[in-house]
């Protein structure tokens, strides 16, 4: 089958052997895969990311100098079921979405990034046949392949404890940004100020629910969220850009008794003066993924609407034209959210859902 | 009188003139006044601090290149209500505290950083009549002097939001961290696991209610933690030691899912690995000072035994010994609080409360 497979920090688009069903596990086709901003960085600092994974306690099998393929915002179809999967809710022809872990023979393992559980780049790949989840009727593989980004910002957004009387400046309109705008949205926040240099973004952002949007290249954004909010209620900054600076600026920028809500995943060294925070007594929230009855209910929520993604789903590309699509996500202005569809079209080709 | 004035990052014991009473003051003679590790800082980095203050949205007439006599830990007896104190509690002879804020003039002023309202670093000085607390009959002017430091205890562990069945570790047996375990301790927090590498402060740990302590040369604080806990329960991490790095290795050493507490003040620029918060999840709070009511409380709690005060109080001395009291503060085994009282010995003195 084809696959994208990550090799010395680049993609490889190869011929490579179809996975085998194990216990436990289903064998699936993708249907739909979200290129996610994390894999680019990725591409770029697996030893990191490994090293970060492991600080958990959790060590992992994964060994970035082995061959690995990425893609972890999957809608797939149950092909075939391995063994030990009775009882399964899934059954071969469904439409199925799941959190990207599997429970392999040597313990949990994340999907994409791992030796053995291949992700969304490739025609096929595995997943644990237990943790599926029926994508409901009437959804399509695309906009149910949006339900894990939309879950990080429905977790986001939990952890950030934020309640209808406070309001919201997000940092950043890539994908993470915006769906935290969109759960902010659903969970009528207002207002909610996002900002990001790309107007193409700004206007998503609009499109996604955000009462109003800043280029912080033409005015501080916490200039816009004083003029639009005047100080009246309560703030929470959500950082999702994700590059070193980024938490020091917001701290600077929080108003006394803030909280800074970090989902931007910034893999260097970073600096903060401690003693912004000490004297305005903020809190630093980081973020990280989102729980199981998160994943089931944005993907709820996304089936009937009260999630709205559309306006995310940028672009289509097929597995053969991933590496091209990691090079046009370098270009805010060109795409945002790009799905690898097997048999789609060889370069990335912008769509409407 | 004589005041140990601070000027060109130094301390000059000088007879200086009484301060008159305006509008709302109290002059009042102090008793007992802590000396507190943020003024050893606040020496050193007075320009950071001021520029810190006013990080806050809270601008301050403070000019640090002009003299001020610090000193904000302090237990006073009034001499003489100024004018428009009319219906004020405290009267002449009373033995009273107060949070370090004048509201003077120009608005509020933090007593001890200010040019206009000095500190207790003094023979006299001036507080806002309106909010003095009177020291409870039977509570000393020594024990009374530390309602500041421990009410920054007990603010820290109420932001910290722990509750019984979580555990903590201190790292830092300074005054500030001293006062966190004695909080804990009163909230029946367990285990408490206290670091210092002071065998003296050690010491003081375990009166003031760790149930364990650890020399971090000679052990990781997160390992003992781990053997005398087992994991069982939630950590909190208390990081009140505030040199640059501490809070990377906190964030480091901290489960996932747990909180960090910053109380210690870092006054220079800090490197952290937001990957290693992110990955795990951790909420990093940075705590500052304490609210009236924690204020309040803190006096009553020492007066009625609750919180207790006497290991901490190591050494007295007069005016005239500030100096060398700051310099006797560097090592560790030799001090943990003096306190200035006017009429002291001229050098710092041991003493037992």
């Amino acid at each position: 089958m084809l696959a994208a497979v990550a090799r010395d920090r680049q993609l490889h688009v190869e011929d490579v052997q179809d996975p085998v069903p194990g216990s436990g596990d289903a064998l699936v086709a993708v249907r739909a895969c979200g290129i996610c901003g994390s894999d680019l960085h990725a591409l770029r600092y697996a030893p990191n990311m490994k090293e970060m994974m492991e600080a958990t306690g959790a060590p992992s099998p994964f060994d970035p100098d082995r061959d690995y393929v990425m893609g972890h915002e999957y809608a797939v179809e149950v092909l075939e079921l391995g063994p030990d999967t009775a009882g399964v809710p899934a059954k071969p022809g469904d439409l199925v979405v799941s959190m990207p872990i599997a429970l392999g023979p040597t313990g949990i393992e994340p999907i994409g990034y791992s030796n053995r559980y291949g992700g969304g780049y490739a025609e096929r790949m595995l997943v644990t046949a237990g943790m599926c989840l029926k994508v409901p009727d009437g959804l399509d593989a695309r906009r149910a392949a949006l339900t894990e980004p939309m879950a990080v910002g429905l977790h986001t957004v939990n952890k950030s404890r934020i309640a209808p009387g406070e309001s919201a400046l997000v940092l950043g309109c890539g994908p993470i940004g915006l769906a935290v705008v969109a759960s902010l949205h659903a969970k009528g926040i207002e207002p909610v100020v996002a900002a990001d240099f790309s107007p193409r973004r700004r206007a998503l952002a609009r499109e996604m629910g955000a009462h109003e949007v800043v280029d912080p290249a033409s005015e501080p954004a916490i200039a816009v969220w004083q003029r639009v909010d005047g100080g009246r209620h309560p703030l929470v900054i959500f950082e999702a850009v994700g590059v070193p600076g980024m938490l020091e600026a917001a701290m600077r920028d929080a108003p006394p008794q803030s909280r800074v809500v970090v989902v931007g995943v910034c893999m260097e060294h970073d600096r903060i003066q401690p003693m912004v925070g000490i004297v305005k007594e903020l809190e630093v929230l980081f973020c990280f993924g989102y729980d199981p009855l998160e994943f089931q209910g944005t993907l709820e929520s996304i089936a009937d609407g009260r999630l709205r993604v559309d306006p995310l789903i940028t672009g289509v590309v097929g597995v053969e034209g991933v590496p091209a699509a990691f090079r046009a996500l370098a270009d805010p202005e060109d795409q945002v959210k790009i799905l690898v569809e097997p048999g789609g079209p060889a370069t990335p080709t912008p769509t409407a859902v």
